[in-house]
C-alpha cells in the first residue's frame, strides 16, 4: 500500500478520513442503541424471527452492555468502526448465530437513525428540565430584587426607570418561550424510524407499532422513505431549539458584561467568574460571561452549518449525513455546560442599590415629569416641549416619585402569572415524562 | 441643505435611508394595527382614560380604515413615515383631540410590536392551512400511485425497490412534522406585548389582560422588558418555521428535477412548469422546480440573516430591529407562493409506469434474491456473497417478485395512519381557530 | 386557462414566479450587455460571420441604446422577459436579420454571464474608489484629533489611555485591508466568459481573445465549462468583499453608537443623523448609525445566503442561478449608500475633549503608574501589586503624564506610513484603471 | 469549594469552561510564538531593554524549544493555561529574571495575535502550494483525456457534447481563481501587530519596524487599535478563502458522485475510495467523495460561524475572540486533508470511453444538426423547429461529427493558456516565497 507523505499508509489515511470521530461520538449513542436493540429483539421474537431462547440470550447480553455503560466501563476500541459494530460483535462473540440475528430486518441506516432519535428525544427533555431550573432561579432573583430600580436602556441610552425585577423576569419568560422550539424538536425526535431499513422497508413481517411502544416513541414514522428523511431533519430541529435559547442567553450574558463595566456598574459578578488583567491591576474582566456569549453565538450558527451540510441532497441516504454527529453532539454538551454555569453564577450575582439616584440618570424620569404635567391639565405636546426645554437648559428637576400598577410594570411584576406559565410547562408531558 | 452627488439633498437621502421600505412593508401590518387600536381604545375607555363618546368616535374611525383595507383603497402616501402615523393622522383629522388620545399609555415600540405579533400569528395559521392542503394532495397522489414502483436511491445509486406511494407519503408526513415549528412560531407570536410601552411599562392604570382578550392573544407577555424582547425573537422563530418547511420542499423539488432528467425519466412535469432551451430543441427544463428549490434554499438562509442582524445587542429596543420587516415580510409571501405553485403542479404530475422493468434496475432486486436464499436456509453472509458474485460475473437474474407487509412498506403504505396524524393536527386549536 | 384563487390566471402566476424581479434588476446590467454586444458584433464581423455593413448597423443601434441608457430613457416593458430580449428586439426591429445575427455563436447563458462579469468588475472599482475616499476622511480626522485622548476599552471596560487619532487611523488601515477582498473579487470578475455558449462552447470559428481585449477583460475564462462555473462564484466573491468591509463598518458604527451614549459621551453625532424619542424628550437616538450597523450585519449574512442558494449543484447551468441577481444587486447599492452616509457624517463628527480628566477614568493610568515604579527599580510583579492595592483601597493617584514613541502609539500615530499604504493601493491598476 | 453535580468542583468546571481546548489548539501556534519571541528579544536588546547576555540566553532557550517542536517532544501539560505560559515558564526556569523580561513591552494580546498572524500567513502559503499541485494534476488529466467526450449537462439534463478535457481544465482554472481569496487572506495575515500591547501601544521605546523585518512580515499594522482589530478579521478572511475553494471542491465531488451512479456511469472511482453496502451486494458507494462534499460544505459554513461569534462587538479585545482558535484550526487541517485525498484519488480516476455513442445521448447533437442546416442556408428558427420536430416524432438522426476551433472548446482546450496562468501564480511572491 502506497505511503502518503509523513509515512501514513494511504488506506490508513482514508480510513481515518471516513471514520472521523465516530468512535468517540458514538458514546453519546451507545445506551440508546442498546435500548433499541432490546426492543428489536423482543419484536423479532414475537414475529417468530427469533426463538424465545435466542431472545433471552440477546436480552441478557444487552443488559450486560447497559450495565457497562452505567458503570462507565464500556469502550469502543480501534478494531470497531463504530458503536453498532461493537455491540453486534459483543453479542456474536457470546451467543454465536443468535447474536448475528439481531440485525434481521434492520439495516445500519435505520439502526443509527433510531439511536439518534432516542438520544435527541432524551436530550430535549434533559435540556428543558435544566432550562426550567434556570427559569426558577431567575424568578427568585426577580422576587428578591423587585424593588431595586435600574435605568432602562434603548438605543444604548438610558431611557426610563426600570428594575431588576423586570429584567430578571423578562429572561424567565423568554426561557419559557424558548421551550416551544424544544417541544418542536422533541416532537420530531419522538418518531420511530426502526424497520424502515435502508429507507425502503423490507419484506420481513415485522411489527413496527410494537417497537414504537417498546421504545416509548410517541409516534411511528410510517413511510420508510419518510423515516429515512428524518436524518438531518431531527438534528436541524434540535439545532433550531439550541439556537433559539442560545440567543436568549447570549443577550443575558451581553447585558451582564455591560452591567459589569465601570461606566454602568449595575452588578458585581461572582469573583470566580471574572479574571484580572496581566498588565492592568484595576480590571475585573467578565471572561466567563464573554465566553458564554461567544459560545451561544456559535450555537446560533449551528442550524446554518447543519443546513449547509445537508441541503440540496435528494431523498435517500447519503454519507454526508455522517458528519452531523460531529457537528451537533459536542454543541449539545456545550449548551448544558452553559446552563450549569448560569445556574451556579446567577444566584451569586450582586446588585448595586440606588442606581437611579445618580445624577447622570436624572433624565430617565422625564417621562414622569411629563405625566405629572398632563395630570394637571397640560396637553401632552406642550408638556413634552416644556420638559425637553428644561433638560436642554439645565433647569430640569427629575420627578423621582412614580407608581405603576399594570401587570408587568415596575411595581407589579406579575411574578405569580409567570409562575403559572412555568407550572403549565412543567405539566406538559414531554418535559417530565419518561 | 447641502446637496449630495447626483443632486439629492442630504436630508432627503438620510430620510430615504432611515425610512427604507417601511411604507410598502407596513401594508402587511395595517389591518393588525387597526385591530390593536380598537382593543386599545376599548381598554382606555374602560380604564376611564377615554370617554365613551371618544371611544365611539375612535371605533368608528378605525372601522372605516378597516373597510378601506378590505376594499383595497387604503394607502400610505409620502407625507407619512409609516402606517402608524397614517392611522393616527386619520383619526386626529376626523376627531381632533380624541384622535390623539389613541396613543395614551402606548409608545411606538409596543404599538409596532403588537401589530407584528398579530400579523405573524395570523400568518402561521394561514401557512399551516396551506401546508395541510398540500399534505392532502400528497396523500391523494400516494393513494393513486400506490402500486407504481420506482427504484429507491441511496448515495445517488439505485438501491432497492421503492414506490411512488412511499415517496409521496414521505413528503406528506414531513410537512406534518414541519408544522411543529409553525406551532412553536405561533406560540411565540401569540403573546400580547401591548402596554409594555418603550419596554419598561408606564404609570397609566391600564388593563393588559383586557387587551389580551380583546385581541384574542393566548397569553400576555408579562414583563415589559420581556415583551420588548419579543422584537426579533418572533421573527426569528417564524423564520425557523419557514426554513424547516423550505428544507422539505427544496428536497422535493430537487427529487423532481432529477426525476425529470433523461437519465432517470421517472416523471413528466406539467408543461406549464417547464421551459424549452433557446438553442437545444430536445430540452424540457424544469425551471419552475429549480426556482422553487433555489427560493427554498434562500428561505433556509433566512434565520441566519435575522440572527446576524440582531445578535449581540443587549436588551432594550435598537433601531436595528426595523430592518427585520424588510428581511422577513417578502419571504413570507414567497413561501405562500411556493405552496400555491405546488398545490397546482403536483396534481398534474404524471408518473412513468413499469420503471423497474428496465434492465438497468435489475440489481435493485438483489436484496430480494438474498432473502430468497435465506428462506431456503442459506446463511446471510453466504447468500450475500453468492448474489454479489452473480452481479459481478453477469449471471445474476433478478428476483422481481416480492411482497412487503409491515407498515410503511411498498405494499402497506399505512396511509390511514398518516391521515390520522393529519386529523389530529387539523383539530389542534392553533391551526384552524381564529 | 385555469384561474387561481384571487382571480389570477395560472400562466400569469407562473410567469410572475419565474420572471421574478428580472426586468427591474436587469437595469443594472443593461449598459454592460450593450458593451458586450458591441464587442461580440465586432468579433463576428472579423470572423466573417457578419458583413461589415451589418456590423455597422449593429454598432449604430447599440450606440443608440447606450445613449438611451445614459439619458435615462431606456426601459424594459412587460412584453420583454429581460434586458437581453429587449436589446435583441430593438436591433431586430431596426435592422431585420442583421439584428438577429447578434446572437450568433452566443447563448443566453454566456450573454448574461458576460454582462454580470462586466458589471461586477465595474462595481468593485467603484466601491473601492469610495472606500479609499472614506479612508482619506478617516486619516484627516486622525490628524485633526491626534492629541485628543480617550479611554481605550477591552472587555467593555476602560483599560488604558488611547486617542481618537489611534481610533480613526485604525479604521483607515482596516478599510485598506478590506480592499484585498475587493481585489480578489475584481480578479474573479475580470474573466471573460463570452463564447462559452451554454457552457460547452460551439463550433463557430470565433475569436475569444479578441472579445477579451475589446471588453477590457484582464483574462479569458478558457474552458467553456469553467466559464459557466463563474456563475455564482463571482457573485459569491463579491459578497465576501462586501461582507468583509461591512464587518469593519458595522464595528465603527457600533463604536459610535456607544460613544454617543450618556454613559460614555465621547462624541456628538451630527444632528441630522440622530432622532428624538416620541415620549422621552431627553433622548438623541443614533438611528442612522444603528441602521448602518444593522444593514452591515445583513451584508455580512449575504455570502451565506448566496452559498446556500447555489451549493450542492453539480457543474453546468441551473435556473437556480437566476435568483442571485435578486440576492446581490440591491445589497450592492446599499453598500454604496452606507459609504455615502459615512462620507457625509464623519467629517461632521464632534469629539468631546479632555475625556481622561474625568475621575472615573483615573484607573486607566494604572499601567503608567506601574511603569513609573519599574523605572525606579521596582520589579514588575511588586509594582503591579502595589498599584492594584492602591486602586483597591482608594489611595491610588493616577500618573497622568505619559509619553509614547513607537509607531502606532498615542504620540506617534504613523499617519505618513498609513498614507503610503493608501498611495500604493491608489496606484494598483485595478482600482483606478478602466 | 462547592461541588457541582457529578462531583466536579466548581472552580475546576469554570477553569475547564474558560481554558477550553486551548492547550491542544496552541500546538498549532507554538513554533510561531517561538519565532516571534526571538524577534521580540532581539529588538528589546537593540532598544537597550535587554542586555546582550540576556538576549543570548533567550535566543538559546528559544532555539531549544524550536528543536523540541521540530522533534515532536514539546508538550503543554495541565499546569499551564496555554502555550505562551509554557514558553515563559521554560525561559524563566532556565534564566530567572532574564526569562521574565521577554514579556517587556508585550501583552498577552499582541503576543497571541502575532503568533496567529504568522501561523495563518504560513498556512495560506502551504494551502496555496497544495492547491497548485492539485491544479497540475487536473491539467494532466485534461491532457490525458482531451479526446474523451462526455455529455454536457444543464438543468440536470444532457444538453450538448462536452469532454473530460473541458471538465478537468474547468476545475483547474477555478482552483487558480480560488487562490485570489488566499492571496487576500495572506495579505491580511501578513501584517505585524507586535508592539500594539493590549491594543493601545505602550510607552516603551520599541522598534516595531525591526520586528516586522525580523519576522518577515510584509507590512506593519501601524495603529495599535487597528492591530488589535486584526483579531477576528484575519481568521474571517482565511475562512473566506477556505470557503471559496471548498465550494469548488464540493462541486467537483458532487459531479464525481453523480458520474459514479449507474444512471450516468461516466467514471470509475478508485476502489479504496468506495464502500460496499451491508445489505446490497451490487453497490459501490462513493463514500469518500460524499464525505469530501459534506466536509467542504461545512467549510462553506465556517465564515458565517466566525462572523456570528464576533459580530456586534465594539473595538478592543473581548474574550469572545478566544473561541476562534477552536472554530478555525481544525477546519484548516481538514481542508489540507481533503486536498491530500484528491491529490491521491484523481490520478487513479478512470474514464468510461465512448459515452456519447449511447443512444440515450443522441439528442445532445441536436445543436450540431441545426448548425448543419444553417450552413446549408436554412434560417435558424426554421432549422430549430425542424430538428425539434424530428426529436419529437422519432425521426431524428444525430449529426455526430462536429469540430470546434475556439479557445476553451472541445477540440481546442487551451491548456497551454491555462498553464501560463499557473506559472504567473507560481511566480507570485506570496505563494512560494518564505
Amino acid at each position: 500500500m502506497k505511503i502518503w507523505d509523513k509515512g501514513i499508509a494511504v488506506d490508513k489515511k482514508i480510513e481515518r478520513f471516513t471514520v472521523g470521530k465516530d468512535r468517540e461520538l458514538d458514546l453519546y449513542l451507545a445506551q440508546f442503541d442498546v435500548r433499541a436493540s432490546k426492543a428489536q429483539a423482543n419484536m423479532l421474537a414475537q414475529a417468530g424471527l427469533l426463538s424465545a431462547a435466542e431472545n433471552a440470550q440477546l436480552q441478557q447480553g444487552l443488559a450486560e452492555l447497559a450495565a457497562q455503560l452505567e458503570a462507565g466501563t464500556f469502550t469502543i476500541d480501534e478494531s470497531f468502526e463504530d458503536v453498532h459494530s461493537k455491540i453486534e460483535a459483543y453479542l456474536t462473540e457470546k451467543f454465536g448465530d443468535a447474536g448475528k440475528k439481531i440485525h434481521t430486518a434492520r439495516s445500519r441506516n435505520d439502526q443509527v437513525l433510531t439511536a439518534i432519535q432516542l438520544f435527541l428525544k432524551d436530550y430535549t427533555r434533559r435540556a428543558a428540565t435544566k432550562m426550567l431550573a434556570l427559569t426558577q432561579v431567575l424568578l427568585e432573583k426577580a422576587e428578591a430584587h423587585k424593588t431595586d430600580l435600574m435605568p432602562g436602556y434603548t438605543h444604548f441610552q438610558a431611557a426610563m426607570p426600570s428594575s431588576f425585577g423586570l429584567w430578571f423576569s423578562a429572561y424567565a419568560e423568554h426561557l419559557l418561550l424558548d421551550l416551544a422550539l424544544f417541544e418542536a424538536a422533541h416532537t420530531v425526535a419522538d418518531q420511530n424510524p426502526l424497520g424502515s431499513g435502508a429507507g425502503f422497508g423490507s419484506s420481513f413481517p415485522i411489527d413496527r407499532q410494537m417497537t414504537t411502544r417498546e421504545m416509548g416513541f410517541g409516534s411511528l414514522a410510517v413511510s420508510s422513505v419518510g423515516a429515512q428523511m428524518l436524518r438531518g431533519k431531527t438534528e436541524k430541529t434540535v439545532a433550531f431549539a439550541l439556537a433559539g435559547a442560545a440567543g436568549t442567553l447570549a443577550k443575558m450574558a451581553y447585558d451582564l458584561v455591560l452591567y459589569n463595566s465601570q461606566d454602568m456598574a449595575f452588578v458585581e459578578l461572582p469573583a470566580a467568574f471574572t479574571t484580572g488583567s496581566s498588565i492592568m491591576p484595576h480590571k475585573k474582566n467578565p471572561d466567563v460571561f464573554e465566553l458564554i456569549r461567544a459560545r451561544c453565538n456559535t450555537l446560533q450558527a449551528l442550524p446554518n452549518t447543519i443546513i449547509l451540510a445537508t441541503s440540496n441532497l435528494p431523498s435517500g441516504y447519503h454519507r454526508d449525513f455522517q458528519l452531523l454527529k460531529e457537528l451537533l453532539f459536542e454543541p449539545l454538551t456545550q449548551f448544558l455546560d452553559i446552563l450549569d454555569m448560569l445556574l451556579f453564577a446567577l444566584p451569586q450575582l450582586s446588585i448595586k442599590p440606588d442606581l437611579l439616584n445618580q445624577p447622570k440618570y436624572d433624565a430617565v424620569f422625564s417621562v414622569e415629569n411629563i405625566n405629572q404635567l398632563i395630570q394637571t391639565g397640560t396637553p401632552f405636546r406642550t408638556a413634552y416641549k416644556a420638559v425637553g426645554q428644561a433638560v436642554e437648559d439645565g433647569s430640569y428637576v427629575p420627578h423621582r416619585e412614580f407608581h405603576t400598577t399594570h401587570l408587568g410594570s415596575v411595581h407589579n411584576l406579575g411574578l405569580a402569572e409567570i409562575q403559572q406559565k412555568v407550572e403549565r410547562l412543567r405539566q406538559a408531558g414531554w418535559v417530565l415524562g419518561q
